[in-house]
């Protein structure tokens, strides 16, 4: 058995690996001179390919010829300062240097056993955060709580759910299936990963309710209350609140503080979603977004949307470790470890669904450290300046109105022209490959949404964007 | 807004990388110097880390130190070739090339629109897979079928839990939550993350059913045909069966062709976990192992397990991508596009739980096309040699014994001195640093696992593991 033959040798890895490293630096450098959006047709890429797998290994240099010839016509470019869609997703050098690290490592954090290293970091980035954003005390490890990597806010709400489906029913639902009525509430402009994950954990779509909201598409507390004492006049179990600091359509924000005194009092447990907006506490100006967050059970937020580090890390808190530990633990024989049966260690795999997982925090710690809290600071300063910038000339301009409120860097405005005008504008604009915005429906009129938050964007970029959509609209 | 500011410029970036990947690469080349197991104290990583984070950015020098000095002392070193627990999660260079340039990219697979090119190569390495591994027909993109990279075997279970009670309820569990007293079977040899998983949905630990197994730990599909029997005249609905091809435990092989005659009888969905063994079937002279595969509606290996590509890449198949899709699929306007609406492309988010999705097809194309089939054929066969290798030295020595048969690279031993004897020599091994395994229970015995399938793990390093222990129990 020869151990080198078909390996990459590690001088070849060197080799390749400064090459690629080049690559992704020159991306990055000439990402404006592409078209933002994909042109791509259905099936072009996957007819691209060969219909099966290489018999015998190929050189590295025709990997890279394909990635460039075959791939990269067919990737919209989330790096470019230019993509303005959904929310950002944006990369930044010492998160994706950390990543690298990480592959390197190769390392399982599923147990502390398996990689104290990749379990005490996350706890203590975790904690470093719970600081940054002046979350409540006992989110903290040192306390009742603690913090957890998870790779999306899709699965921290799945969690949330299931730690709350098992406290409301006394462990009941993972032993027996089925539950004794429980209701859950969401905002109508809750993220659609609640109503999935809603679904996933078995507690039923038309369990979950759709809580109406006002002018400014926040919750409605008082309706909220409403529908938990209708519910609990009819027998059933309350036992989850989904709200969001930041909702995906148009970055409203609900009242944190109403809800909380609602579910403190009914014992349910309020998770709260900051994806997006969650960065924003970084700053002191911003922190008003999680006012009332210190009645909230879980909550979390995506560095991989808007702190520069690269997707996967969403970052996921609750005051009660034992509700989620207790939900999602299962020790069989071949996990089994005396550091575990010490009770002194964190294994994240109970914080969690699946059983493996990378060491995220690494990128984290690289982030934090590169950037400083200060630069961290700057750029989502500039950030809000920017899309504030815009804000107030869509205000100014008679041809667009603003749909909502822009209280960070979420603009969503819309031509006066009506909702066919908008769509056919925002495809021609993603069509001209100089900018990519995504749309919403907001009080049933199609909306533009302008997200800012790319590593790249600057205040010119946004500008420019503004003078492309005016531009366009008057051609039309 | 000055765009450079605290970012690290492309030039620093250049230069940075190159350090970290020669940082990898000598990390490689030395690591028969670590430890395997590492030896640090609960609380000594995090308490080594500041309190706080820092308020102005460092220097990378800084953090590179650190992570020697900090970090390292904490990591278990899965990619050492002395690494025989669990199984395998190990690298290699082509895969965490194509990790980086991923990283690089920062593109989100969430819909077809949002980089075309990371949902088509996708799908074309799924079927290139399908065939590599000679998996049945149906699974291909091409027919009602098809593939999806989720993140771990337990998520890969999850959602085929959550497809197989939404067509046996005709969706009713995801509209009404609670079921009409769904039934599920695994063998007792299953893996935890088949418990989790039933749990997480709904289904209620109480309903999932644990089936005998034979001598060899394979589950007895007369029994578990016996079982349903019993379950349906109780008027009970049996909806899901977990096989597996390799157990954990034990590696041991359920008989897909006995259960999936069950299964298509009662129109049962039937999962299988192929998750570490799998890649075996990557040589003709080991598909025997998939027998009866055809029955199956879904199967998962993890090429992140043994096919050198890195954490993490579960494959994920289903002959019935009509109900995956239609048991996860949630629409809002926000994700809305024209591509999604021509019914011409794949959403891949409707395929998983979480809505992201990083471009994990990259590093599957570069493993795939570095090695070539040829390549990754002889490293297979090499392991399966080495362990076959070590059975025979354990089946020649008077003092052990194998605990189970070793039809792959999973060596299952035991000392014929008792378990108290063997899980001291474990801890011994362990504590030595030469080398790292683990163990399980098999027929009430303390086991000793070892498990061969390193990157850089030769039949020399697995002797001289024989050797060491043999030494160490002599010694005892």
């Amino acid at each position: 058995m020869d151990d080198k033959s078909y390996h990459m040798t590690p001088d070849d890895f060197r080799r390749r690996g400064r090459e690629i490293v080049d690559w992704i630096a020159d991306y990055w450098e000439t990402i404006e001179e592409r078209p933002v959006l994909s042109r791509s047709k259905p099936g072009e890429i996957y007819d691209a390919l060969p219909d099966a797998a290489p018999a015998k290994g190929e050189s590295f240099d025709a990997m890279l010829a394909d990635l460039d010839e075959i791939v990269m016509p067919g990737i919209t470019h989330w790096q470019s300062p230019n993509f303005y869609g959904y929310f950002p997703a944006h990369v930044s050098g010492p998160a994706v240097l950390g990543e690298l690290v990480s592959a390197g490592l190769g390392v399982q954090g599923m147990l502390w056993s398996t990689s104290p290293a990749c379990t005490e970091l996350e706890t203590r980035m975790m904690d470093w955060l719970a600081d940054m954003l002046d979350l409540p005390r006992d989110f903290r490890s040192t306390g009742p709580g603690g913090g957890v990597i998870q790779d999306s806010a899709s699965s921290a709400a799945l969690c949330a759910i299931i730690a709350a489906r098992e406290r409301a029913t006394e462990g009941g639902f993972n032993r027996h299936g089925a539950g004794p009525g429980l209701v859950a509430y969401a905002s109508t402009q809750a993220h659609s990963s609640i109503a999935k994950a809603i679904r996933v954990a078995g507690i039923g779509a038309e369990n979950l309710r759709p809580v109406p909201v006002d002018d400014a598409h926040a919750m409605r507390a008082d309706v909220l209350g409403e529908m938990i004492e209708a519910d609990l006049a009819e027998g059933r179990l309350p036992f989850f609140v989904s709200a969001t600091v930041g909702t995906t359509s148009s970055h409203a924000i609900d009242p944190l503080a109403a809800i909380g005194c609602l579910t403190r009092r009914h014992g349910i447990w309020l998770h709260v979603d900051g994806a997006h907006a969650g960065t924003a506490a970084i700053c002191p100006e911003f922190r008003h977004l999680n006012e009332g967050l210190e009645s909230a059970d879980s909550y979390c937020f995506n560095p991989h949307k808007w702190m520069f580090t690269n997707f996967d890390c969403d970052c996921f808190w609750t005051r009660d470790r034992a509700a989620l530990v207790g939900a999602l633990s299962i020790l069989p024989e071949y996990l089994r470890n005396a550091a575990t049966e010490s009770g002194k260690v964190i294994d994240y795999r109970d914080w969690q669904i699946p059983l493996g997982r990378r060491f995220r925090a690494l990128k984290l710690w690289f982030v934090i450290r590169h950037y400083g809290i200060e630069g961290l600071r700057h750029h989502v300063r500039a950030h809000v300046a920017a899309a504030q910038d815009l804000a107030a000339h869509v205000q100014a301009d008679t041809d667009f109105e603003l749909a909502a409120p822009a209280p960070l860097n979420l603009v969503c405005f819309r031509h006066t022209g009506g909702d066919d005008l908008n769509k056919r504008l925002m495809e021609r604009l993603n069509a001209s490959g100089r900018l990519f915005l995504t749309h919403t429906v907001l009080d049933d009129r199609y909306t533009l949404r302008l997200s800012v938050g790319g590593t790249l964007t600057t205040r010119d970029h946004v500008l420019r964007a503004w003078e492309s959509i005016r531009e366009t609209a008057a051609q039309m």
